[in-house]
């Protein structure tokens, strides 16, 4: 895999039978390399160290890392290895607090362990890898659901072709493959319908400068990328039919965390009357959480803002601040866009309508 | 000069008799280093390649730049000189489009030419230096007053002290001396009025995290540098006060050219009911513009996008786009800070007071 060349599309993670590939998001677009992941801890550090990110992408990772758990453990006593999963879960829990997807999958492998203790550690290391392997799965096969139901939202709006802005990835690397975002955008563009991307760069990780304008360009997509501070313009020259974005963490009444500089496009979209909408899996609905408030937002480290892939612009003497995330307000979102269809406001009912409707 | 060190306070530009020396504002905070300007040319040089910047800062290297063409004529012929001026203040006006205040220092340059027709080449040279060196010092005096009247402005919101957001750099470096918005930020300070200054870091050029930041670092002043993207979020966990920044051209009306970013900016702060300030010179106003939309933006080098610092960030491949303005409408700005003192909407007729009230 480390020889794959531009031509071909996009892999995020591959499973190894007993070891994780993830292509190193930090190296992209200029170096194509995977990180090898062989045990629990080295799927956790890939996550905090953001060699993967995007919230569903972290939740196949986490889930794949209990497998490697699993792998690892050497024992043949039942206790030990039980012992050594809880342990490996609680590791990859503690990775990234604000994307809920984690905590999602980390939960669902509990679960099936906890199902399974009656079974022998043989069968439960099997029904644990097959179970993250089902997570990938799906997760694509849920993308691809989100992409056609984004294709149905785009044609009420009634334009011939369609100029897009979008901020971080939420494209195939923030996913198991095809995208929430950009899988709209993908399935748009299947349609012919899609006139340009407008990406914006997305300090401090750059996201969009990086990953995906890379995605855009190996999918032939006419895309322009911008700064974090150009949207306003644009917007007001009317250069944007729409607002896509992904989601880390969706409240039970619609309010969305999601990457720094969200809540400020959302704002800027009603004022100038541009759709908004999130596109995210049902899994990131965070059913628990009331509202946005409560949800913990991450701060990461100063490093980020000082220096641009190693270029020093801010010196180490000088104080700055790394909120990864903010919370964007139901009231500013036009749609939510789910493998089960989109969501419209107000979001309190139908958010509890796919609660009551059961989780996948 | 070339030996100042980090204590001494800012210098933008100094006047050598027959040169200019101007800070070289791209390699700023990590390198204080002077460009030495001896033609007019090479002050357009300065202008365009953005060795210097910020509107008054343009405006004051410009006039220069006509001293440096009356010096560096070598003829003794007055028709030659007068020819040679007007080409200098023709290849001066061609550097950057935006900034109206460079068009206001020509204007007064070649009115100062036109009306000294009967003098004698050296005596027309000898007008033309010290009208320059009067416009330096000048800039500094109402910069000072700017500060005065903004410290009216905020002690009229009745805090005890402030977290002021700032964009861009309109501080010394923008100015021959003390800076427009930093200027306020600076007098404030004086009182003890300055809670902390959030600074974004302004890409591409980053006048933010390298220019105010270097600023706010000498005189002591609690600041963060934040990207971009982070404005909203901030002023949603209520740690903006105010939002102060500059200008590059004020509309008749009130609506203000500044760098790219201002816009959301302005936007964002009348939706959290945040008090948004214009701090700038009346030079700054175009009385001949009835609106912003009418204000030509500079499109600048795509390149200034792809790399940050010469790290490059977007490969060349790849499109990118380059507005280095903005235009915030009028009914976003809470005042307009002056050195004739603070203006009020409606604009038309705060501004129209000014207009009739005499340009200084």
């Amino acid at each position: 895999m480390g020889d794959r060349n531009l031509e071909d599309s996009v892999t995020t993670l591959a499973w190894g039978g007993d070891n994780l590939k993830l292509i190193d998001q930090r190296k992209l677009p200029f170096e194509e390399v995977f990180v090898e992941c062989r045990t629990a801890l080295e799927a956790a550090s890939a996550i905090k160290d953001m060699v993967v990110r995007g919230a569903p992408a972290i939740g196949v990772t986490a889930a794949y890392g209990v497998a490697l758990a699993a792998i690892e453990y050497r024992g043949s006593d039942k206790k030990g290895l039980l012992e050594h999963l809880a342990n490996s879960i609680k590791l990859l829990s503690g990775t990234r607090p604000t994307a809920v997807n984690l905590f999602w999958a980390l939960k669902k492998m509990d679960k099936l362990i906890k199902d399974s203790k009656d079974l022998k550690p043989g069968q439960i290391r099997d029904k644990i890898i097959s179970e993250a392997k089902k997570i990938e799965i799906e997760d694509i096969k849920i993308n691809k659901m989100i992409g056609q139901n984004g294709l149905k939202v785009f044609l009420k709006l009634k334009k011939e072709k369609f100029s897009i802005l979008t901020h971080c990835n939420a494209g195939a690397l923030a996913t198991a493959g095809y995208g929430t975002a950009l899988g709209v955008i993908r399935k748009l563009n299947e349609e012919n319908l899609v006139k340009k991307v407008l990406v914006d760069e997305t300090r401090p990780y750059l996201q969009g400068a990086r990953l995906t304008s890379w995605e855009l360009q190996k999918e032939k997509i006419n895309f322009f990328v911008i700064t974090d501070n150009m949207p306003a313009y644009f917007m007001s020259k009317g250069e944007v039919d729409a607002v896509v974005v992904g989601a880390d963490r969706i409240a039970a009444n619609g309010d969305t965390a999601n990457k720094i500089g969200t809540l400020g496009l959302s704002i800027l979209a009603k004022k100038f009357g541009i759709p908004f909408f999130v596109a995210a899996p049902v899994s990131t609905i965070d059913f628990d959480t009331k509202t946005g408030e409560s949800i913990e937002i991450e701060i990461r480290s100063e490093d980020e803002i000082r220096k641009v892939m190693g270029r020093q612009i801010v010196p180490d003497y000088m104080d700055v601040i790394n909120p990864a995330f903010d919370v964007s307000k139901a009231s500013n979102i036009t749609a939510i866009i789910t493998e089960k269809g989109p969501l419209y406001p107000p979001y309190i009912k139908s958010i509890r309508k796919v609660k009551d409707g059961g989780r996948r």
